[in-house]
């Protein structure tokens, strides 16, 4: 029974995250004309794009690998090895979608960093980096102690799921943003809900939906590797279980 | 030890809330002349200053009741009454700040809801009442059985935390809405980082380290009522011993 759920979580959890990127491409190509890597407004493009299947969607996933019951018997360090692995992953996606914002930034003459979307988001992808590193020399490398790393371990998942938050405000307050920017001359006013409105506005919803789950599995779901003496629920639960 | 970082915290969580409060006030009074009730601009300068103060500083007080040591000993009903009793009173103060908002869009025949800012603002409240309603029936009304409780505590309080999640995206990208409404002429573009919008982005800041801070003590500190079979501990927090 247990085991169902949680598979049933995976299956609306991987769902949603697809939609995710799929309805941000979407709005980019339908609406903005596509992508390119060249400076202009086509490389903007690529940056809700990135940060959204960086930020939000596979970090979500890479955040998640604990809580998946082949994770919890057996040797933990490959399990480790994958979580560091996917999150490297999001953290390039994160930078490239930067990347993307300040090329045309630079471009088109607009100054960096003034919006409070972008003092978030910087903020959200510096403690990434930060939250990365720490883990890896912490939980990957040999030297720290077993004290050190049970003194860390809810630290690391409290900021992990925190970033995860301030990731998704900076995804509501870029697509807010970027429909006033878009949306601001006769019939296709913002304030008259036209169909890029619609479709953005949802796309903006769709993520703090997937995100508000993602940190109900995270830190208040049952799924988690369970403490040393609880074998019996463990295999219960392998076995499927209630 | 415990006790002293306890409270330590609280002071910190109490300034910082009071800071939020404080700087949206100045921020409406220094740069867009102040409050009045008359359906002008001025009304709708009451709205960030009541959706900060009800939905994201009270509300983060009403939220960490049971984290004092003090509702940890003797009968719970009357901290479950200072409970309900302080969220009610963050309800009207959003509701009051979402009224300044509607006379405000009427007034200056401004459609209502169509921003994402918008649409996720209207949800955290709807999300909100909800609570509240659902909190009201099952905790403080006598009828719902130990077992029925206990079954909802946890969602009870994940849903508290992920409203005032929601709550802070919706301050975020209202305040970056706010100022590409009015710093979008001359020398006072946003993009030139004038003082308001320092100022402005500061405060936005300065709300989700409050958020962040207020999350967790509720989901991850050790402050909390203890399970019961561990009353010498308790004894001992509340001595002030370690």
């Amino acid at each position: 029974m247990a085991v169902r759920w949680f598979y049933l979580a995976v299956l609306a959890l991987s769902s949603l995250g697809l939609m995710c990127i799929l309805f941000t491409i979407y709005w980019m190509r339908y609406w903005h004309d596509g992508f390119a890597w060249d400076g202009t407004m086509l490389m903007f493009n690529c940056h809700p794009v990135l940060m959204v299947t960086g930020m939000v969607v596979l970090y979500s996933a890479a955040s998640l690998v604990y809580r998946l019951p082949q994770s919890w018997v057996g040797p933990k360090l490959p399990w480790k090895i994958g979580h560091a692995a996917m999150h490297l992953m999001a953290f390039i996606l994160t930078v490239l979608g930067l990347f993307a914002v300040f090329k045309f930034h630079n471009h088109s003459k607009i100054p960096h960093l003034y919006s409070l979307h972008s003092w978030l988001g910087i903020t959200a992808v510096f403690l990434f980096a930060c939250q990365w590193l720490l883990g890896f020399v912490v939980f990957l490398l040999p030297w720290a102690s077993l004290q050190l790393r049970s003194l860390l371990k809810p630290f690391h998942v409290f900021f992990g799921a925190s970033i995860l938050s301030l990731a998704i405000a900076s995804v509501v307050s870029g697509i807010n943003e970027k429909l006033f920017f878009s949306l601001k001359n006769g019939t296709s006013l913002y304030s008259n809900l036209p169909g890029e409105a619609d479709f953005a506005n949802s796309t903006g919803m769709l993520v703090v939906v997937f995100g508000l789950l993602v940190l109900y599995i995270l830190l208040a779901s049952p799924w988690k590797r369970p403490e040393l003496g609880m074998q019996a629920e463990r295999q219960a639960l392998l076995r499927g279980g209630e």
